[in-house]
């Protein structure tokens, strides 16, 4: 076994896009063990000072190389950045280059002012769209429900919930869910309070093995967890999506994240902001 | 006033790597307009074919040559999808050659298997923090509050409930929050049901015109939408903050995202998968 190979993230931002992009790239090495180190937020250089001399001190302990991801617009911050003994990855500058020749003009650092407008409208939309989904959660008011942009619909514990509010962080999406009770499920007819509302429905199955694990970890030993109960609820569930020509899709082996992006195809939606 | 440049985001995941860290490229050229479509989910060799087409279609019609930023880990599709007319940005290909020489090893592609495992993982992790949140919403309950990885605290409206939903979602933290009441910030102590958790708290304030702007769209013309009362309350809070030695922030121009590492960085969270 060889040291684990140190990784740092260094943003004059979140740091959100370097993480992603840097995971799924060292995704790759999966015999090689990482040890992650993120930094974010270094916009002066004295900030940008401190983090060369921390990379330069965990190489020197370390005696191997450190690999930096680094995503940084400014130009003079990544220059001092660049000075550390580390193997660079830079985001910014290594297309920044190529699509100022490809758009034919030069780059220039977004406003200070716009971004922060920007801020705010997105920030206005993403309320909106998290007080819509809080208060449209678990089926507990059709108040409003026309205003929604999708409605989920699915069994106790399909996963509705993280998908409404991720909808709604990510994309500023008014995403309504209704939870499909066993009452629902006996009727080949649609539950009454999303009918009138058929084209926003999509719906959400899931294994019965795994609905079973979470149902269990919440209800032990509850009729609820039962594995029968688990596979005719999902069942019913199905059919009913069928019957009604209601799109749907599996969640056992997707993030919130896979299922947020299946929906909006499916639904034909675009985000908010 | 020259077309708009056509942008595609082509990936064989959900394509939100791709899009952030497309979008802060082309935020660069704050000149030119550009029209984005995004291709999510390409994952076999037909679908690539079709996006090939489209794209081609697309520089066809419009004449200039497409941009396409490509987030695509299987050989074979980004070979097919090279293929189209259009101004590659490659991430993968960019930077795993360069890793694979500085890592002195071969990129092979993640397992399917792993992946999945993960997903179940970090699905239970973010459920699990998802519900607290939930449960922990708007002071509603002081059950289990010693469970939280940090309970934000702020007065009626400066942005703690996307905050903590965000952070349960992003990083599978245990997020709490509690609203400052008048109550509160006649007192000199703090809250009863958060004093015995001072060192988890972390304050969020906000501009006292922009909490004017958010409660007025919620409450038109009453006392707690008042410029007067906005002003009082995030003074009282802030003195709180100060006197008791909690760390805090002004929510104002910052994205949640923003926001969410603020507060990692402050109380010294890691993300929990």
């Amino acid at each position: 076994m060889t040291a684990p190979r140190h990784v740092f993230y260094i943003s004059d931002r979140t740091g959100l896009t370097a993480e992603n992009i840097g995971e799924a790239l060292l995704n790759q090495f999966g015999r090689i063990e990482f040890k992650r180190h993120t930094y974010p937020f270094i916009d002066t250089p004295e900030k940008a000072r401190t983090v060369v001399e921390i990379v330069n001190r965990n190489a020197q302990e370390n005696g191997l190389r450190p690999i930096a991801f680094v995503s940084v617009v400014n130009d003079e911050i990544r220059e001092i950045i660049k000075k550390a003994g580390a193997f660079h990855i830079n985001f910014f500058e290594t297309f920044l280059g190529l699509l100022e020749k490809e758009l034919n003009t030069e780059a220039v650092a977004a406003e200070q002012g716009h971004h922060s407008i920007g801020n705010t409208q997105r920030y206005d939309a993403r309320m909106e769209a998290v007080n819509f989904s809080l208060n449209h959660d678990d089926g507990v008011s059709d108040k409003n429900l026309k205003e929604a942009d999708v409605i989920l619909m699915g069994v106790s514990r399909s996963g509705k919930t993280p998908t409404c509010l991720y909808l709604a962080l990510q994309y500023g999406i008014r995403a309504a869910n209704y939870p499909l009770i066993p009452d629902d499920l006996e009727s080949t007819d649609l539950p009454r309070m999303v009918k009138p509302y058929k084209d926003k429905l999509f719906g959400l199955t899931i294994q019965p093995e795994r609905l079973q694990a979470i149902r269990q970890e919440r209800r032990p030993n509850s009729t609820y967890a039962k594995i029968d109960t688990c596979r005719s609820e999902i069942a019913d569930a199905q059919n009913m999506f069928k019957r009604h020509g209601i799109p749907f899709t599996n969640t056992t082996d997707k993030s919130v994240e896979e299922l947020a992006v299946h929906i909006l195809q499916a639904c034909k939606l675009k985000r908010r902001f």
